[in-house]
């Protein structure tokens, strides 16, 4: 197999997360082409060529159109803040790459709309940075679920916390604007949790969101003042999926002690599966055997009897990290490149994960549920 | 201090706890009245007589009227079937006695309503059995919230499961019905649910919810067929207090593995406080002190430094269990008979619990918010 | 059955703790007589009476012998200072009593020894204070053994530890000293762990052990200078069981944060079963299925399929207390008085534990390994 | 800075570890040397290049001795099987090139003992394999301890366990000969637990050991019969530092529901730090505040507080996994190869983990304790 060339944007948190996976996804897969660093772009350009030395790129600029159109980039990585994913993205489709984007995929639901049109017009194959339910323990619930281990789901309950917005004194940035971040813990981290419940849960079918900005204003950095946070720092919201079954799912970014919590459970007819990615190598599991002196939830430690956590580590309770889950998500997209057919989730994919969090958004502003499949009216 | 009179309805579950309360309440706490055991009422006489034997009561009846009336009962401890509940209150009540009620106080809130009012007419002490808010692990929660130690308040969660009605096969029986049981999970379980969150967050504004019948029908027993379900397995709301914050809860009593969690986050403005019943001697308590190589939740064993821990156990994380809660709450009532004042919760309190239960079931079934407050519209 | 009448001597931690028993297990368990809480024992007298209107004690007195020999006592209640059980035990066995003594029996083995002698002699029914070994926990722990769940246990490891002598500052008291204290770590704590070790293992062979007193000396109340602690803080030992298998323990009564940790690991041929006192409710059980996607530790929590349990609580999880384990010891010993046949552990029983302690005590000493058949050689 | 040439042999769990290390190394940290994947070693040749496409090195080789010659190699990385360390060392560093080893050195301690001497006479730098105490959680419990944070360490506990030797169905294998794997649990894994134990509480003075086989003989793969197994299931030891403090440690490979269990408690004056390699992002921390209301283990997630999680992730609770404490190893490997120093633990300090281990394996043999100063005469 011939190398795939990439071209990464974007060298912060997800850039050097991006690297690490186009580096080491053929080390541990193996069935898969190897990546060629190509170009990496960032600004000014000394730090492009800084951290292309870093991360072993062939190329460094500070233009992301000429990575674009650089014949050496087969792949483009886009890490940029949120607003700048829309117009690269389509940059970058329309000059016949193929895109592996962080997401969410834009700040409106119209953005992404036109981002997935774009990828169905162009061609271009594409995947979007939910790494989450790349983890062997995710997809192992996934598994459970539909050999019917735990019988049929009956209810769902979804959460997902930081607490990078809980000081009150952290200053106002950016991220507090609907114009430069759109969503706000909906946006960052709730989509998260939006990509598990319904890779395990199936589409959502209605929903009735509650929003709250907690801290109304945050303090400028120069001591100046305040200036109002616009977006929400807490969401929650009652779900029904298109299987009937209920929901409930919260998400902030103000929960003190909270840095990764993306927790679920599925309650079902036989048993239930609980998961928390502070703990991402670690699933509950229970298993109704009607012997309740011995029943209870295990504490199950992944390795390689969950796929594909072999290939990475192959010793149970050794443990995977967070970059290698991406790994996992460039594995799945290099395989969809080399084989042909879809990654998941492609633009098409996740654009349901944006409809969802714009819909909790949107119920909360109307005060109605809202439900997802548009040809049915609102309530 | 003068011997008080008990008389006991009921030797199941609850009967026994009562029975053990107040056998116990002076032998922990020294600083209230002996209890005198004095008649147990079950059907039929033969099984009251044999409990009173066992619990140590002077008398057995079969008729809860003859209690009632028995100058020898000062206390009348109702541990009936709920529908029960309403009628003999009131009697007891109208012989001038005082009533100890478990919860839920009825199977609706019209009878409710008439219990708070009678024990306001009749001026009998009252007190509801919501012993889990009896735990000193709850009551230093609120103790640390009142004191700041987390900061403001911003955000709760909530949650209350049980799996007795889990399993599909279980047989249909009165707990399937409104006219036997009144509500379903919000009934039996989520009251304790809402006991705790008030007592953490304040009165409820608006509440949103969404219940939901699993299982639609049960069979019966003499495998003749199937019966409908008519009360709800699964409850979640939204919820906006008082106070404006908001916060999300959930309870199923068919929630597999679960046996009695009854779990609540506090999201605060420099902390979070979580606890789960079924770990009932510990606390999580995670303060920001700015330090994020040290700070993390701090897990609490409960001992003599939680208030009324020490009374029943000098020594830390010896652990308190399920009945001494009650115990504690019996405390409470013997201590407002006989020194005044009125005992929490009494009926004026419970009714609070009551009328937000059912507003979640009333939002379920008209699709619309529901405002606490009588006055306002509903949405 | 006739009333059993009791005779209390101490009103302390575990004075209280048996008041409480005795006045609960007919309540709880119904198959025992009723207990008749006749004299209690304290001084100065004022306080006895204090504390027997408290109890529930018809009678109160400073005069342990006139308690004992009292017509109205059957059952006479140690719960002095260490160095007066051996006293007052004879005198009990004497005069034809019942005797329920705290642990440990006395200070020296040879006291001990003299306290089962009598037992033999005088025909008294008696029983030591082990309550943790009481918890259906540890009784489900011993019977999944027996039945053959986790296969053949190969190794044992077991932990006691507590923290009310971790702090350097804590003044010097009497518990430092061998003539009022007899050992230390061990004496206090470690003894419950060889009644469990022993209990889940079988008899020990040989101990080979280390102890040390972690604080030299402790300040004197009055601040006019230290004295030496005389007895260990902390204590290990590497066991031989009678049945070849090996094993590890260690105890601490400097031990930071740990408030009842009373933790073990039994690691057998096809599973491994963990517990933690400080979590006395749950059970820790992993059964090798040969699934690794599927096998690991459950935690069981405690309910009815865990006798006696359900004689306290009929609901899983809802958790019995510390207090509740001393009734379930105590309604032992009122059967085997009722119904003939011995308590466990006896004084013969509760022998062999003191035997164990001291050994690991003398090994340190001698720096040699101590084999507990008296009769072979010590290495 | 120049590339550093690295020469892996062996493509086996471990060699995959070390290729993704030296791959990631310098995207996570930049300020260490380029390193050039040359040649990569295994047998057959075919395995070997297939191997190397997949991991990235310029060329294959199935003579690990051409490997040691090749001018493009600068480290010698050995993942062989254990009995091959030795003398694969010992020719690479006699050809001047730098040592990465893996653990233990060699099988027995003369094989080490010369190991270290040679690197001293040939001045490469070496490091050998233990990368668990590269992890930012050990290392912060090493700086809590030296910065007091929990007073002066008091006593010690540790414990290795795993499972892959518990079944006593697995077949019988080389791991079971002195002759081709040396030490059994001790040597796998104990060593791990010393290099731990030594970086918290400074040098071992005195041990006695228990060893026990505990699968005495394993069935044949090919259902011939059983043979004998030679070195231990299970190791324990008292152990003395030379501060003074005691400790207890322990070690199985035959543990069932053990995956990667490596865990310790330092006790000390003011607190306790516990760590579990089963959960190797968090640490808990116990610091006494004198507080009991709020005092407990905080269970702290790592994260950029903890260096250096930072240049692998920047964001704490996200966690790192097996492979990148592996990545950290490298980092100090390189550095001292770039900058100058020792790196840790090399050749010299790897010994005296080996010596520990030995010293235990040794008492258990003559039923005596082991000074671990060589002058002094043992008990």
């Amino acid at each position: 197999m011939e190398a795939i060339g990439i071209g990464l944007i974007g060298t912060g948190l997800m850039g050097k997360a991006h690297a690490f996976a186009y580096r080491t996804v053929k080390t541990f897969f193996g069935d898969v082409p190897a990546s060629r660093l190509a170009v990496l772009c960032d600004q000014p350009l000394d730090k492009a060529r800084l951290m292309a030395d870093q991360f072993g790129f062939s190329k460094a600029t500070d233009d992301w159109r000429a990575l674009i159109d650089d014949p050496a980039v087969d792949i483009v990585c886009i890490t940029t803040p949120n607003k700048l994913h829309s117009e690269i993205a389509l940059a970058a489709l329309a000059a016949g790459k193929h895109v592996h984007c962080e997401k969410p995929m834009a700040l409106t639901l119209e953005d992404a709309t036109t981002m997935a049109e774009a990828a169905r017009t162009f061609g271009g194959k594409t995947i979007v940075g939910y790494n989450y339910i790349a983890n062997p323990a995710f997809q192992h619930a996934r598994k459970l679920i539909a050999d019917g281990v735990i019988g049929r789901p009956v209810h769902f309950r979804g959460f997902v916390d930081e607490d990078y917005q809980a000081d009150p004194e952290t200053p106002w940035n950016w991220r507090a604007t609907k114009g430069d971040a759109g969503l706000g813990a909906l946006g960052d981290i709730g989509c998260h949790l939006v990509s598990m419940m319904t890779g395990l849960m199936g589409p959502v079918a209605r929903i009735t969101g509650d929003i709250d900005i907690i801290h109304k204003t945050r303090p400028l950095v120069d001591g100046s003042g305040h200036k109002p946070v616009e977006n929400e720092d807490v969401a929650s919201a009652l779900v029904r999926f298109e299987s009937g079954i209920s929901g409930v799912i919260s998400s902030s970014r103000s929960a003190w002690g909270r840095k990764n919590y993306l927790a679920f459970e599925v309650h079902a007819t036989h048993g239930m599966i609980r998961f928390d990615q502070e703990r991402l190598n670690e699933l509950q599991i229970f298993v109704n055997t009607g012997d309740s002196a011995r029943d209870g939830f295990t504490t199950v430690l992944t390795g390689p009897a969950h796929e594909p956590y072999g290939a990475l580590c192959p010793a149970q309770g050794h443990q995977l990290g967070f970059n290698e889950l991406k790994t996992i998500e460039v594995h799945g997209f290099l395989k969809a490149i080399a084989e042909g057919g879809r990654a998941f989730p492609d633009f098409d994919h996740a654009l349901e994960f944006e409809r969802v969090v714009h819909a909790i958004a949107r119920s909360a502003e109307t005060g109605k549920s809202v439900f997802l499949k548009p040809a049915l009216p609102e309530s």
